[in-house]
């Protein structure tokens, strides 16, 4: 089935005037479309999905030789075709990701905790679970988190319970202001798109807008801690951005693998 | 009654080998004997106290001539008699005290709670704050205090419920080594001065050493933040001073004033 008349607009839209980081952009299509165990997706497929996010054939074939080197994705060949599907690793990365990128409510927020560090044990502790992302730094030797405190051997001072108050310069913190307008950009970019979708949508163009709305809102999940809606400015569209995704995957059912191969070989 | 053969054996435990500042002295006495509105110790009667106590007339008169430029007492003459007494101020201040001076338990330490500042205006209300009392400093911008979070007007970062850890190097903060072992000297020396107490001691005797008693553990209790016992070193035994002053004092029931005065002028 060929693009509608809106498709290509609606894909523009999602784009926000940039070509995706391509490496970043197949992770984000193996994740929404070839996730399970066994499925892989064909170069061809792969080419044609890039090409409809304005991604030029070199610049795929050198995203995916850099993800098999990384250990991302493996490789079959099976006559004339390649086949691509994600590694153990790739898979394992992409499993743990997934129910932060879809899921339809933010980070619970009834439970917090606060650390604090009072010697250098203390900060290697606290340095190590800042890593793991789901803090708020609120001071060089403190951290709060959402859930109950970790048990961290006694080294830290830990207090767990509700949060009386949670300030403007810590939220400001948590969420600067690019990534805010970035969130805004987002929201209004997926809820326009949801608006100019045809009734109907192919396979390929189901799983190019899928790819692209996916891939904007998991590249901003990346660089915002997984807290609750509570712990970000009150500027912050988190939640009207699930929202609007939400409801445009709706409209796009993910498209059977076989279907996308039949159309891109077709 | 003259005092016992045991009495100043007694009195020379809870001296613990030095004479009280007398001015802090009288304020313990005046809180464990005469706190009450319109209550009055006569100059004989506090002579007779302070002697008891190793301290001079002259340093007596000192610290009361001090105390009433302070405005902690106002006295009257009647007659040949000066009376002291609590001034309103005095009063309040010593009713404030005296929760937590004869208190039987230690401060309840279920809840707790954290606050961190992240300005100068979260920061000066800390210092506020922590002039209270009844917080550990757990950083430069960072305490820790039992009981809900104060509503401090969404400035500071407010998290309150269980305490899950606090940390060895917080509670040595608490509580120095020094304050640790004057809390154990003064448990041995009211558990020892306990059991020389004689069947049964005047109305003089059982004032002086009931404020000796008192002496010592408000002292303590001024330099110690009013947190939980949780809050302290393991080696804190606050605890068992606390067991061993209220013992002491059931042993030694409060003079009549009456009493008092009689003794001395007789």
């Amino acid at each position: 089935m060929p693009s509608g008349p809106h498709t290509p607009h609606a894909i523009d839209l999602l784009l926000m005037g940039e070509t995706p980081r391509v490496w970043s952009f197949v992770v984000s299509l193996f994740g929404d479309l070839a996730q399970g165990p066994g499925e892989s997706l064909s170069g061809v497929v792969l080419t044609r999905l890039a090409a409809g996010a304005g991604v030029k054939p070199e610049a795929m074939r050198v995203a995916l030789h850099r993800l098999k080197r990384d250990g991302w994705l493996v490789s079959e060949r099976a006559g004339r075709l390649s086949h691509y599907r994600l590694s153990e690793t790739g898979r394992a990365q992409s499993a743990a990701a997934t129910p932060r990128i879809y899921a339809t409510e933010g980070v619970p927020g009834g439970l917090w905790h606060v650390l604090v560090a009072g010697d250098a044990a203390g900060a290697a502790v606290l340095t190590d679970l800042a890593a793991e992302g789901a803090y708020m730094q609120a001071g060089p030797m403190v951290l709060a988190g959402p859930g109950p405190a970790p048990d961290t051997g006694g080294v830290l001072l830990a207090v767990e319970g509700q949060a009386a108050a949670l300030p403007d310069w810590l939220r400001d913190l948590v969420c600067p202001p690019d990534l805010v307008a970035a969130c805004a950009r987002l929201t209004a970019a997926l809820t326009a798109a949801e608006a100019l979708l045809p009734g109907e949508t192919g396979p390929l163009d189901r799983a190019i807008l899928r790819g692209l709305a996916v891939h904007g809102w998991r590249r901003l999940l990346l660089r915002t801690p997984a807290l609750p809606d509570a712990a970000f400015p009150d500027s912050w569209q988190g939640p009207a951005a699930r929202a609007a995704l939400a409801r445009l995957l709706a409209r796009l059912p993910r498209p059977d693998l076989g279907e996308v191969e039949a159309e891109a070989l077709g």
